[in-house]
């Protein structure tokens, strides 16, 4: 028969989760905690002091990543958990933060029942994952795991004219290079989905296999920007009605692809943007992802295949960038099935639409992610929430997890 | 048999163009002569040596308008011819301009052949009329037809914070109320057709015989911004999409209405604009233009007769503003189009697109336009250009109307 499961501290866990969005809590219940900001470095001094008090030994490495670290009885590299305690501007107060705090639960819970690990434990919280403040984001994920280069990093400057390098000095959170993140057990990042699907379909948790690829394009419309009470319909060149047909062009496209494909025209600049004005120029972005690389060429396909002109307008369609499928982890994401499995949570296996910190982690190390249900699939706003409950299903299968490798080696 | 007909100097036109266009030539042959600027002040002082030198008598009206008149032998109301001679930012040499200097070119005429006439013969330079400077367009006609109120009209403010009252104290050109334009024989106004019609149709003039009536709607589509990673298309409450659809549903209506309709989405804005986030809220102008107020009422309840929603978006439509029709004096565009057989020049009877100080002074005196053709249908811009030769055939069709009406009564 099998023992009784050890369970994590809902109670604590909550008050945990809101003693955290005391730094940077909004009018409105958000939270606003720009990277390395007065309210981030409240809320890292107040995680190593939760973490001390815990006995974990804690180190910084060069870029401000923290990492407090539960000693294993065995020599192993550590199994890592955590994700980022910054947020946007008028962000919620569960994005990045549920995962750290999730991560110090575990630590709690391993520390309640006294478990001495055979695997060394490490929370990790991530610098500047939002990029909200310093551009790009998983900034500081991406340096440790060679994505973007140091240097160019610390010359990335804020709306008050900041660098990077700047504020990390002035941080006092400028550790030792020699400290970052280079081996691991495993790496599990829980996180809200920031999508309505798992809400959707009434579960409680998604056990993350990767996160999707994606492209993004501008494409430009170029017409004649003339007078719009003199020139006859026919004789117009209007690149907002080019940009409708075109955006007409592609749905009926993309739309015939794979259901799981997303794709959004989420910027679009008319010029001169003038209402007694014909629009002589539109752009907008395409934006699409999906975990198959095929479907994707498939959306980069219909791109390429638009006609050179339409309504008189010339089209040009240029790449702004694009960005590889990650895949997880197998067995890990196997173990997190198990563990849910096993507490009767239900679960879907998914891809993540939107970019982690994992997703640069797992390039060198094994890596997985699970997501607890955005409410209305809301993030990256004040209205932000994730049910407790669903937290504590979370962090209970992180428990279980964790656990089983830790005990295990 | 006919007596040969007086012809104007074409050369003498030219050069007048040509020297109206130094007060503010911009670097690529423009002009930048924002009303009561320095520029504009020292175009009104040439204009004023010219008029004088001619014997003309000039006076100024309380907001600035200038009246240049040459005496008749009887009394009568004045014929008045003019336009304005400010432009907007980095505008043409022709817009506007060109009617003064036509005016002055006539009086030239006239004084060259030193013919008395019986009607008084007024110039007149309207200030304001771009609104680039101070808002609204069209200021000082309409101040002294009752369009606007001259009090309010005081307080509008140009971008240094100026307001038209400050500038006008400070020009110089604050004259006597006593001296606005109010009887006329006629007032007639030549100015380029800011369209490509006569080109395109190989005319050499345009007889204008009102000026379209407008109406210009805002539609906004409210839908949800979410994270365009993470939502599933057919969960989506995309403003864009929403717009996209709603401008195919009006082009398709509006289409089918008269041929002679113009119809502009001008100006969008999308919310939040940024590339990885799904349209919350498109807003955009619809802005519509035609002489028959039937088709004008068309297009508005084609925009009342939009569903409520559609895309999962609220549609909500409202009005900004609208304008009637101008219609023009028939007797007056009569003897225009008989002055141009009389020369041999191919025309067309035409309504104006565009809004001129014509449609106001037309609300109680017998007024008319006269167009001349613009190269591309461009204006407001640097490369706006009419053929000397055309400017000259419009001010001999103007000299003739002009002439035949001074002299008959």
């Amino acid at each position: 028969m099998q023992k009784q499961k050890i369970r994590i501290n809902e109670e604590r866990l909550k008050n945990t989760i809101e003693r955290f969005a005391d730094f940077g809590r909004t009018e409105h219940n958000g939270v606003t905690r720009l990277s390395l900001s007065t309210a981030d470095i409240d809320a890292r001094n107040y995680l190593i002091s939760c973490c001390k008090a815990l006995g974990m030994s804690v180190k910084v490495d060069d870029v401000a990543n923290i990492y407090a670290t539960m000693a294993g009885t065995e020599d192993h590299p550590p199994l890592v958990m955590g994700s980022h305690l910054d947020s946007v501007r008028r962000g919620g107060r569960f994005d990045g933060a549920l995962g750290v705090i999730a991560a110090l639960e575990v630590a709690r819970t391993l520390h309640d029942h006294q478990i001495k690990p055979k695997i060394p434990f490490t929370l990790v919280d991530f610098t500047n994952e939002e990029g909200a403040r310093f551009d790009p984001a998983m900034m500081c994920s991406g340096i440790i795991s060679g994505k973007f280069e140091k240097r160019a990093m610390l010359n990335s400057t804020d709306s008050d004219g900041v660098t990077f390098g700047e504020a990390l000095a002035a941080s006092g959170y400028e550790g030792d290079a020699s400290h970052r993140l280079n081996e691991a057990t495993a790496y599990l990042e829980m996180h809200i989905e920031q999508g309505p699907v798992l809400e959707n379909e009434g579960l409680s948790l998604g056990v993350v296999e990767g996160v999707v690829g994606m492209v993004n394009y501008e494409i430009e419309l170029t017409g004649e920007s003339d007078h719009a009470g003199t020139t006859p319909m026919h004789m117009r060149k209007d690149a907002l009605f080019a940009a409708v047909d075109v955006i007409g062009l592609l749905r009926k496209q993309l739309d015939t692809l794979d259901h799981e494909l997303v794709y959004t025209m989420g910027r679009m600049q008319v010029s001169p943007n003038i209402h007694t004005v014909i629009p002589g120029r539109v752009a907008f972005t395409l934006e699409a992802r999906h975990k198959d690389p095929d479907v994707v060429a498939q959306v980069v396909r219909a791109i390429r295949n638009l006609p050179e002109s339409l309504d008189g307008c010339r089209i040009h369609a240029r790449k702004l960038w694009e960005r590889n499928t990650v895949a997880f982890d197998h067995g890990l994401c196997d173990r997190l099935i198990q563990s849910a499995r096993e507490l009767g949570l239900s679960y879907k296996r998914m891809y993540s639409g939107a970019g982690h910190d994992a997703q640069y982690i797992a390039d060198g190390l094994p890596a997985a992610m699970l997501f607890v249900p955005s409410v209305k699939g809301k993030s990256h706003c004040e209205d932000e929430f994730t049910a407790y409950e669903d937290c504590a299903r979370g962090v209970n299968v992180a428990f279980d997890t964790v656990l089983s490798i830790l005990t295990e080696a």
